[in-house]
C-alpha cells in the first residue's frame, strides 16, 4: 500500500479548499464595507491572496490522477488542517494581531475549539467577530465530511465502524457522493438558519443571532462578546443555544435520516442515548450541587448547570457563569467532561462517546472472562457484535489521547503555566472543548497572556485532537515517508 | 468454573494471616514494654483478640478441602486486604485515633501507601511508629508474594506474563513452593537489614535507621518524623533511601537471580531499562529545572529532585522538601510520575512499567498498520511476542484505572475538596503514593483534615490499585454471588 508520493492530487485539492475559504472571506469583508467600516480591507487583502494560492495549486496540480491512495490521504488531511489555518490567520493578522495569535485564533476556530486570544471583542468591528464564526462553522462542517468520508477509510481510533456505504468505494478515497454531500449541507444550513432565528426571536440582534447560530451548531463557542453568551443573560438564549449544542453533538447523519421521516434510527441508537444519558445525569448532578451549597434558585441552577455542562462536554466552550468559581464538585465533574465529547459524525471532538461505550463494553467482557477463562462473550455496539480491531483501535486511542495530554500538560509547564493551567489547557486544546480551568485559561480568562510558546504548543494540541491523533502520528513513522 | 462458595479454605487462610499479623504486634509490644511506654498494651489487647479471632477462624475451617477455586480465591484476596487492615487498626484506635482514621492508617499502612492521618509524629510513641513501619513491611512483602501466586493465577490486567514455573499448578492456585518463597523471604529480610545497617552508618539513631529501611524497601513511605525524610536533613540518608527505593521498585525476582550469581536476566529485563530510564530522564529534567528557575545549587537539585521524584514514582511517599511549593514543570511531571509505579514484583503500585510498555508497543503496532492495513506486525515485549490476550488485559486496565480516578475525584469533590485536592488524592489513593498535591494533602500537609466520608473512600482506592482493580471489581459481578 506504500506507494510512491505524487504530492498533486493533495495540493490539487488544498487549492480547491482555499478557493472556498477566500469565498468565505467575501461574507465578513460586505459586512464591514456595508458599515463603512475600514477592516473590510483586510478581508479583501486576505481573500485576494487565498484566491491567487488556491488558483495556482490548482492549476498546477493539473493531470493529478483521479483517485488518491492511503499515504495522500493522510497528507492531505494534515496539510488541509494546517494550511487553512494559517490562511485564515491572515485578516486577523492585517488588522493587528501577531501572527502567533492570530494562527491560534484561526486554529482554535476551524478546530471548533473556541479558546481564544482576543480581548475587546465587545468593541472588535463585526467583520471580524463574523470571520470568526464563519470560521468555526465551516470547521464544523469540514469535520462532518471528514467523518463520514476519510476517518473511517483511514482507520483511525475505530472510525471503521462508521463507514457510509454511499461515501464507499475501491481505490478512490474521495468518491462522488454528492447527493448525500449536498443533503448534509442542506441540513447544516437548514440547522444553523432555524437555530438563528430562534435566537433573533429571542431578542438577540440579526448579527449576534447568526454569529452565535454559527458557533453553535458547529459546537465551537466563539462569541461576539467578551462575556461570552452570559453577557445576554437570557434564559430564553441559554435554553435555545443548549438545545443547539445538544444537536450540534448527534450524528448528523442519524439526524438527517429523522428530517427524511426516519426517526427510529435516531432513536434506537445506542450512541445516542449513552450521550443524552451522561449529559442529563451531570446537568442534575451539577444542579443540585449549586442548588444545594452554591445558593442557587433551583430553576437558576438547572439553566446555569445545562448551559455549562452541555458547553464543555460538547466542546463548544461558550460560558453563561465562571464555573471555575464554583466550588467542588461542579469543577471535578467539569473537568472529567472535557474528556468525553459528543457522537462520532457529530461537530465535537474529544474521546467522544462511541469509545466509551467500547471501552465500557470491552473491560465489562474482560472482568466476565476473569471468572469464566473459558467463556465465549462477545462485545456489542449498537446492538451488533464489535468488528475485530476495533476495540484495540479504541483502547489505544485512549491511551495516545492520554499520553498527549499529559506531554502537553507537561509540556506548557516547561514553559512555567501552573497545574492547573497547564493541565486544563492541554485538556482543553486536545479536547477542541475553549476555556481551561484557574484564572488566567478559564471561562473568565482569556489565552492572551500566555507565552508564544505556549500557544503554538496548544494550537498544535487542537489539531491533534481534531484529527483523532492517529492521522497526526502516523506522519511520524519514518516509514510513511519512505519510497 | 463457576462453582460452588465454600467459604472455609478463605477463612483457614485468613485465620492464619491473623496469628501472624498478631505476632507482628508483639515487635512494638516490646518496644514499648522495654521503654516503660503504657502504650504496650494496646499491642497486647489488640495482638490478644488477633490471635483469638485467628485462632477461632483456623480451627471452625478444618476439613476445608486443599486447593481453592478461582472464585474462593477472588474473595481471598478481597478479604484479606480488608479484615487484615480491619484489624490492624485496633491498636491505632485504642492508642486514641478515631477508627476511621485509625483503619485509613491501617489500609495506608497495609497498602504500602503512607499517606498518614497522624500529626505529631515526632512526639508519638515508638512503638506506634514501629507498628506503622510493620505494616508497610508486611503488606510490601505480602503484594511480593501476591504478584508472584495469586495474580498470574487471577489473569488481572496482564499479570498473567509473569507466571512463575515454581508456583504453577494445575488446579491448586495456593501451591507450595516453600523453597522460592523462603529465599524471596530471605532476600527481603536481607534488603531491609542492610538499608537499616547504611541508614545507621550515616546517622540515624537504631530505631529511625530500622523504621525507615522497612518502609523503604516496601515502597511505604511512612516516616517517624512529621517532616518525613527531610527532618533529618542528611545527604548520605538521602542518597541511602533513594537507592533503596530504586531498588524497592525492581522485580524480586530478578533481584533473587542476581543475588545467586546470575544477573544476566536483571541487565536484559527491558522492563528494568524502561524503569530506570524513565527515572533518569525525570531526575534530571526536574533537577534541571531547580536549577535553573529554583535557583538551587546544582548538586541539591540534583539530591533533591532524585529523592522527590523517586519517592512519587516508585509510590513511597516520603519527602525531602514541599515539592508542591516548585514551581512549575516539577508539579505537573510529579503529577504525571503518580500514575507510573515501578514494575511487576516489586513492591510498588500505580499502572506500572510494563504496562506502558505493552500500551507503547501496541500503539506503535496499530499506527503502522494504519499505513499497511494488511501487513503483520507482531508486538513484542521483553524479547518476545505479547502473548493473546494481554494487550487487551492490558489496555482495559488502563482505562479502568483513569476511569476508577475520575469517579474517584468526582466522589471526593462532592465531599467540598477543591479541583487539585480531589484529583490529586484520588490519584494519589490508587497509585499507593502517599502525598497528594496542594495545600491540605501535599507533602507538607497530612490527611487528618478531609471529612470522614473522604477517608473511607480513599481507603477503598486504596485497596482498589493494590488489588489491581480488577480483583475487586470482579466482585460486582451479579454472577460472582451466583451458585
Amino acid at each position: 500500500m506504500v506507494t510512491s508520493l505524487d504530492f498533486r492530487p493533495v495540493t490539487l485539492v488544498i487549492g480547491w479548499l482555499l478557493l472556498i475559504l477566500s469565498g468565505g472571506m467575501l461574507l465578513p469583508m460586505v459586512v464591514d464595507a456595508y458599515l463603512a467600516n475600514p477592516d473590510w480591507e483586510v478581508f479583501a487583502v486576505s481573500g485576494g491572496l487565498g484566491l491567487f494560492f488556491g488558483a495556482a495549486m490548482v492549476l498546477t496540480s493539473r493531470g493529478a490522477p483521479a483517485g488518491i491512495n492511503l499515504r495522500q490521504a493522510f497528507l492531505l488531511t494534515n496539510a488541509t488542517w494546517i494550511v487553512l489555518p494559517a490562511f485564515a490567520a491572515l485578516p486577523l493578522w492585517l488588522a493587528g494581531l501577531s501572527y502567533t495569535d492570530a494562527f491560534f485564533e484561526a486554529m482554535s476556530g476551524i478546530t471548533t475549539t473556541g479558546a481564544t486570544v482576543m480581548v475587546g471583542l465587545d468593541m472588535a468591528p463585526p467583520g471580524i467577530l463574523l470571520w470568526r464564526s464563519v470560521l468555526q462553522w465551516l470547521g464544523g462542517l469540514g469535520i462532518i465530511i471528514m467523518a463520514l468520508t476519510i476517518l473511517p477509510l483511514l482507520r483511525v481510533g475505530g472510525m471503521q465502524m462508521f463507514r457510509v456505504e454511499a461515501f464507499e468505494a475501491q481505490e478512490k478515497i474521495l468518491p462522488r457522493a454528492t447527493q448525500l454531500a449536498g443533503a448534509l449541507l442542506g441540513l447544516y444550513i437548514a440547522l444553523t438558519f432555524g437555530c438563528a432565528l430562534l435566537l433573533w426571536f429571542a431578542g438577540l440582534s440579526g448579527f449576534d443571532s447568526v454569529a452565535h447560530a454559527m458557533t453553535t451548531i458547529a459546537t465551537g463557542g466563539y462569541s461576539t462578546r467578551d462575556a461570552s453568551v452570559g453577557a445576554f443573560d437570557n434564559a430564553w438564549v441559554d435554553v435555545i443555544i443548549t438545545g443547539g449544542m445538544i444537536v450540534g453533538g448527534i450524528p448528523f447523519l442519524l439526524l438527517l435520516q429523522t428530517v427524511r421521516g426516519n426517526g427510529r434510527s435516531l432513536l434506537s441508537d445506542t450512541q445516542v442515548h449513552w450521550y443524552l444519558g451522561t449529559l442529563a445525569v451531570s446537568i442534575v448532578a451539577v444542579a443540585a450541587w449549586l442548588w444545594l451549597f452554591d445558593a442557587f434558585h433551583p430553576l437558576q441552577a438547572l439553566r446555569y448547570a445545562a448551559f455549562n455542562v452541555t458547553s464543555v462536554m460538547t466542546g463548544t466552550g461558550y460560558a453563561t457563569a465562571d464555573f471555575n468559581a464554583w466550588t467542588g464538585f461542579p469543577v471535578a465533574a467539569l473537568f472529567c467532561l472535557m474528556f468525553v465529547g459528543g457522537c462520532a459524525g457529530s461537530t465535537t471532538c474529544a474521546i467522544k462517546i462511541f469509545r466509551f461505550q467500547i471501552l465500557y463494553e470491552t473491560a465489562r467482557v474482560q472482568i466476565k472472562r476473569l471468572l469464566q477463562p473459558h467463556g465465549v462473550f462477545i462485545p456489542y455496539f449498537n446492538h451488533r457484535p464489535i468488528q475485530a480491531g476495533v476495540p484495540e483501535a479504541v483502547m489505544g486511542f485512549f491511551f495516545l489521547y492520554l499520553l498527549s495530554c499529559a506531554f502537553l500538560t507537561m509540556a506548557l509547564a516547561l514553559l512555567g503555566l501552573d497545574l492547573v493551567t497547564a493541565l486544563s489547557g492541554a485538556v482543553t486544546a486536545i479536547s477542541n472543548v475553549g476555556p481551561g480551568l484557574g484564572s488566567t485559561i478559564g471561562p473568565a480568562g482569556n489565552f492572551a497572556p500566555l507565552p508564544d510558546a505556549a500557544k503554538w504548543l496548544l494550537a498544535f494540541g487542537m489539531l491533534l485532537g481534531r484529527l483523532e491523533l492517529y492521522t497526526v502520528l502516523v506522519l511520524l513513522l519514518p516509514q510513511f515517508w519512505r519510497d
